[in-house]
Parts: structure tokens; sequence; C-alpha cells
């Protein structure tokens, strides 16, 4: 008989979104009529159509594979030179980052390789992550078994939980004493829409070289920074090159959720180590993972990613950024005068208002959903420091935006 | 400091690609001449254009993407209810077979499948493969630390090897007293080329129910099946929903090599069980990876896929798999006719062929080289039952295939 991965059962039933789905479907069937108004700022998905250059690119390549001299089949597992050479020098050669062509992974989404990541590391890392969390770096690590069961409290055994606050401008300190092998950052961050500054992230690379640790940096939302002064790659701290591996996403620049591309940073001074000691490049162990588990991402979809990089393409993707912001900004207010207390939403396309006092985040949630018929998650989703929040995706068309915003102002809080 | 996982580290330096580019370069720099006139029957790549029926589906579905109205962003993690619904009734219900829509997992192809599915199975799993073998299997194995070292014999310990022989016609029998857990089953075979019988197949589906395994099977190269009486899916074998899971693929019929799809079988029916002895739906758990791993496969692309199920795609696909088996036609009688014994290519886009006296497979592979720069893959690549055959990749031009039994015409064995 086949063993299952028994590291599976130790998750609970559902990811925070099922729940959700049950409570909207529970409202339609108790009133129709509100099931109808209903306005979804919940999960972080784009709604406006892709960039024109995209819609092109994904054309002309398509034309190209309808004919035998410019068809092609089986791409390079980590991704095609020309997508690799433009990321390489638009994200980071130009901004006097050095980053290699060949130190660039393209995948088919920064959330697959989050999880990834985890099958070229060991078992026994200790692994620290924020609190609160975008709920793949900790359900990958349970899946992988670096962690132990789900405690009453909410939290796995064997994790790091960072807590992200109000006190701390939800930015955690390196810890002084624990060890963490494996950290896991992200900014600007989901979901409390905080931005991390460049001396709070060069506080962390110290902490990883001093400990010869390894920091996951994700910065799916990097295009929504709107001040130069702040970090939009970890590589900007130049020990990062030996301690970090950094995930991009064309989801939320490009409006790429439905199209799937994004890429991993994996330089080569990036090492881990064997249990006698040796040390290994993380660089050659990811190619390998590439070259046996991928036949790489879909040739049209690269030339599509591709087009971003345009000057056409990059006044496109700062067209969709500004709609987005100036969601958030519309949310932010709205919020505000309705008297809640609202973070991010400034660098971050989500919004994280406090709950009113005596009101739990699940509680905001049905009052958001029951007075406003508007959806929202709720903080405790992702952690227990996101009790006493709610995150509002700006995420949304402007019509839906300022009708949540009307529909707030009718509340009383 | 990070542990990384040290089974990577018992793959050796290369792939057997690696060796045979290493090779052709060698050939490069002392013949230039002979390099200009290579022609590449290696790797299993298509060569002739995408169905212009998934061109316009591409086309079509971009235009979708281009308008607010029709935008679509994240789509449900394990396909589109129209792949998957198209898929259930085209593959599986039109032919008496109980599969259903929600049984159906769409992915970026089955290369990915074939070491996903891995990961929602526990160590301790005996697994079985053939010998030769598609490499892809035993390196995600190994990498799975389902495996001890590489053996001086060219082997994994732990690994029970298959031979596939022209004295079994390739296809082995299941073992009598040895017991597996896993097994990996692929006919159309790559790389023989074989095919597997109705009554063949019938005794590994009991082989797995009296043992309680669980058969891998690999249709990859389903479409290139030219008689009806062979078993296009296992699930024509009634007991197989129990004890099997099966991996499609878009690339070999639809020519997606480049554009990426694929898909896996696995029916509710299929349990595996805890180290307690208790059983598990891997259907549940093959759900959550997708869940947690994935955002799903880009909608172009699935609808690219969808298209090839219309009867104008159905007419597309049928001329690409006229044209590669014509191919493999025309393969055979060549190597024939040079008096070479050959196997395979008749249900598949493969031939087998055989060495003369004395000559190894990369001896056989450096003759078709430098004498007719004309690249194979040596069979020893694919395991030590490997040994004394080369493969022949129907995928090409047929300009390209009448040239090289040209070419094969003036050498002597």
């Amino acid at each position: 008989m086949v063993f299952i991965n028994e590291h599976y059962l130790k998750l609970p039933g559902g990811y925070i979104f099922p729940e959700i789905a049950r409570r909207v479907d529970a409202l339609g069937r108790a009133d129709p009529a509100a099931a109808q108004r209903i306005i979804h700022c919940g999960i972080g998905d784009v709604t406006e159509p892709l960039p024109l250059v995209a819609v092109s690119a994904l054309n002309a390549a398509a034309a190209e594979l309808s004919r035998r001299e410019t068809f092609r089949g089986y791409g390079p597992a980590v991704g095609y030179g020309f997508l690799q050479e433009c990321i390489s020098r638009h994200d980071f050669r130009e901004r006097g980052l050095q980053i290699d062509a060949s130190e660039i992974f393209v995948s088919d989404g920064a959330k697959g390789d989050c999880g990834d990541i985890l099958e070229i590391l060991g078992p026994g890392n200790h692994v620290a992550v924020a609190d609160p969390v975008y709920p793949v770096y900790v359900d990958t690590n349970v899946m992988a078994g670096n962690t132990t069961a789900l405690c009453t409290d909410g939290g796995y055994g064997g994790l790091m939980y960072l807590p992200c606050t109000p006190e701390n401008d939800f930015v955690p300190a390196p810890p002084k004493s624990e060890k963490a092998e494996l950290i896991y950052l992200c900014y600007p961050n989901n979901p409390t829409g905080a931005m991390i500054s460049r001396e709070q992230l060069s506080e962390w690379v110290e902490y990883a070289m001093a400990n010869d640790s390894i920091i996951l940096y994700d910065v799916a939302y990097q295009a929504y920074i709107s001040e130069p002064d702040l970090p939009r790659s970890i590589y900007e701290i130049p020990d990062a090159r030996s301690c970090a591996i950094e995930f991009h996403s064309f989801s939320k620049n490009g409006g790429f959720t439905g199209v799937r591309c994004g890429y991993t940073v994996c330089p080569r001074s990036v090492t881990g180590r064997t249990r006698e000691g040796r040390r290994v490049g993380l660089h050659e162990l990811w190619t390998r993972r590439f070259q046996t588990r991928s036949n790489g991402v879909s040739y049209v979809v690269q030339r599509a990613a591709e087009a971003l990089y345009t000057p056409d393409g990059q006044k496109q993707v700062a067209a969709l950024i500004e709609h987005y912001l100036g969601n958030a900004r519309i949310l932010r207010e709205g919020c505000r005068r309705l008297g809640l207390t609202v973070y991010g939403g400034v660098h971050a396309p989500y919004v994280w208002v406090a709950c009113p006092e005596g009101v739990d985040s699940w509680g905001l949630f049905e009052r958001l959903l029951e007075e406003a018929n508007v959806v929202v998650i709720p903080g405790a989703g992702f952690g227990r420091c996101g009790e006493g929040f709610v995150r509002i995706s700006a995420f949304n068309t402007r019509q839906n935006v300022e009708e949540v915003v009307r529909r707030l102002a009718g509340m009383k809080m």
C-alpha cells in the first residue's frame, strides 16, 4: 500500500477563502438582493484589462508559432535568454545591481516558486515567517515537513513567528537570540500593505550574514513602491547577493494573474550546506530542479512579459499602478472618515484596517458584508497578529471603489 | 546555516542531453562543414507549426483579456471548468470511461506532473520503473529521497527496474514475488516506441489491485496509437479507477511543447495510507497541492488546449500525427534497408534501433554523428537495458527525414 505525505494532514480543511465563500453564499441565500450588490475587495486579483503591449506580444508570438520557419518547441527550462536578459538589464543592472541574466529563473508565478524553493532545501531548517503572513509560506512549509502540528493558538509548532503590529510599523526586527535559517520577508507587505526601510532591510541582511541564514524576499508588489528611497530589491543591500533569493511576479504590475509569469533571482553566491558541513551553491540545485521538473514557461507568455519592459509597456504598467494606488487612497480616506484607523495602501494595493473597539476581524468582516455588502479578508485568516484587522484590496474598478466608500459612509462604527 | 536537500547530490552531473551537446559541439569544432549539415533526431520536440485552431484561440483569448468586460485574472488552480469538461467528455466519457471533469487536473505539462505527484506521497514507497526509462521518473524519485545512491552498474539502489527487451516486446510482466508500491508505466513507450496490449495492461492493474499499489500511467504519446484495439487509457481496464493516476500532455498531439499544457487524471477512488494504516484519498491531497502551490495554467493556453477538441482541431491534430507517423515509417524502412533491426515507430513517434554486432549505443551514436551527421540518442542514456540501442525521433520535417534516410543509405553497417 502506498504511503502518503502525512504532513498534508496537518493542514486544516480550508484556506481562508473557502470560509469567506461560505459566508458570502449564506448571505446570498438569506438575502438575494444583497448578494446582487456584493462588491469583492477580498482576494488580491487585478481587474483592469491586460496592457495592450502584452496583448500584441501574445498575438505576435502566436503568429510565430503558426509558421514552420518561426515555430518554437521546448524552450530553456529556466526561461528564454531574451527575457532573462531583459529582466536583468531593466530590473537590476540599470539600477546598479549586479544580477546576471543567468541568475534569473523564469517561472509561472511567485506562488509556485515560494513552494518550489523548499524542494532544494533540506529538512531541519528553522523557518521564520511574519505574523500576519501570506498563507502560502506557512502551508508550503507544513507540506514540506518543516513544522510540527497546528497548535491550539493557531500557529504551527517549529515555525518562528515574527509579530508585525502597529508598534513596530509592521516590520519585525531580527530576533536577538533565537536563530532562524530561512526567513521569509515580503515588502511591500501582503497583507498589511506596510513597507520596509533600507535600514530595516539592512539589519535583516546583517542578521542573515551573521547567522548564515537565507532570506526569501518576496517583492511581488514592488511596482507599488512610490518613493525612490525605499528598497525595491534586497540586492540594494550589498551583502544580500550572498544570503538572499528574491521572488518577483508580473501579476500585480502587468496584470498577469491570469497570464501567469514571474521569476526568481538566485545569485550564484548563495549557498547551503550538507549535514557534514560542505557548502553547496543553491544556483546549481535550483537549475537542476528546473531542468528535471519543468519545460519552462509558455513561449507566448514569456514574449508578453518581455513586452512589459518596452517604453510603451512601462507607460501602460505605470497607468495600472496609478489606478490601483488611486483606489487605495480612496479606500484609506473612506475608512478614515468612518473613524477607523488605517495602515498600508501607500506603497501597496492593500489597506489594513484596525477593527473598532470590541469587534474582532471576523466581526468586522460580517458587518461589512451585511451592512455594506462588501467582502474583505478578516486579518485573523493571515495569522494571530492579524486579529483586530481586515485587509481591503484596492484591486478593483474605480466605480466599485467609489461605491464601496459611499456605502461605508452610511455605516456607523 | 541552511541545510540543502542532499538527495540532489546523488544525481550525476548531467542528463544525457548535455553529453550529446558536448559531442555535437566537438564535431563542430573539428569539422565546421559537417556541423552545418547536422540533422537532429534526438530530443522529442515537435517541428510542425501549431494547429491554426490553437493560434486562433490564443488570439481570441488575448483579445478577451484586453477588455475589462471579458478580462480574467486568477483562474481555478486545478484548471478552468470549460477545459476539464471538454477533456472529460472527449477523452473519456465519449469512449465509455467514467472520468468526471472534477477528476481532471490541468497543468503546464506531463513532465512537471510526474515529479509533482511524488510530493503528495510519503517516503518509504518502493518504486518500480521500466528499463530503459524516461529519465524524469528516476531523477524525480532520487530528488524525493526514494532511492539510495547511484550504483556502479548505473542504477539507483532502492528502485525496482523492470527490464524491457526484445524478448518481452519491451513490455515487462508484473513481478512474481517482489512488491512495488508505485509503478511507472508509459505506453506508447518513450524511448522504445513499444505499445502494450489490453491483456498486458490488465495484468498490471490486477497486480496493483492485489498489492494495493498505484500505477502512474503516462500516455503522453496516446495520439500515436493507430489501432483501435489497443488501450488508449488505463481506465479502459475497469479496476484502474481504484489504482491508477494517468498523465496526459498536449505536447505531442497539439504540438504544445512550447505552449505548455497537459493534465493528470486522479480518480476519487485512488487512495494511499498513513503509517497507521488509515486510507486517504489522493484526489483530496492532489487538489490541496494545486490550491496551495499553483495559480493554474495561463488562461490563453487553456483556451488553446480547448480548441484542439473542436472538429477542426481534431482534423489538424490528426494531420500532425499522420505527418510524424509517416516520418517514423520512413525512418524504420531506412534503417531496415541498412540491415538494422528496428522496433517501435508504429504507435509512437520513436524508432528504437538495435546496434549492429560489436557496436554499443554510444558507438552507434558516434557513427551516425560522424558519418551521417545525424544526432540520435544512445539507448544507454535511458538505462542499462537501453544499451545496444539508439532512439531516433520522428519529430522532424519530412524533408529532413528523407535526407536522413538518404544519408543512412550511404553508410555500411
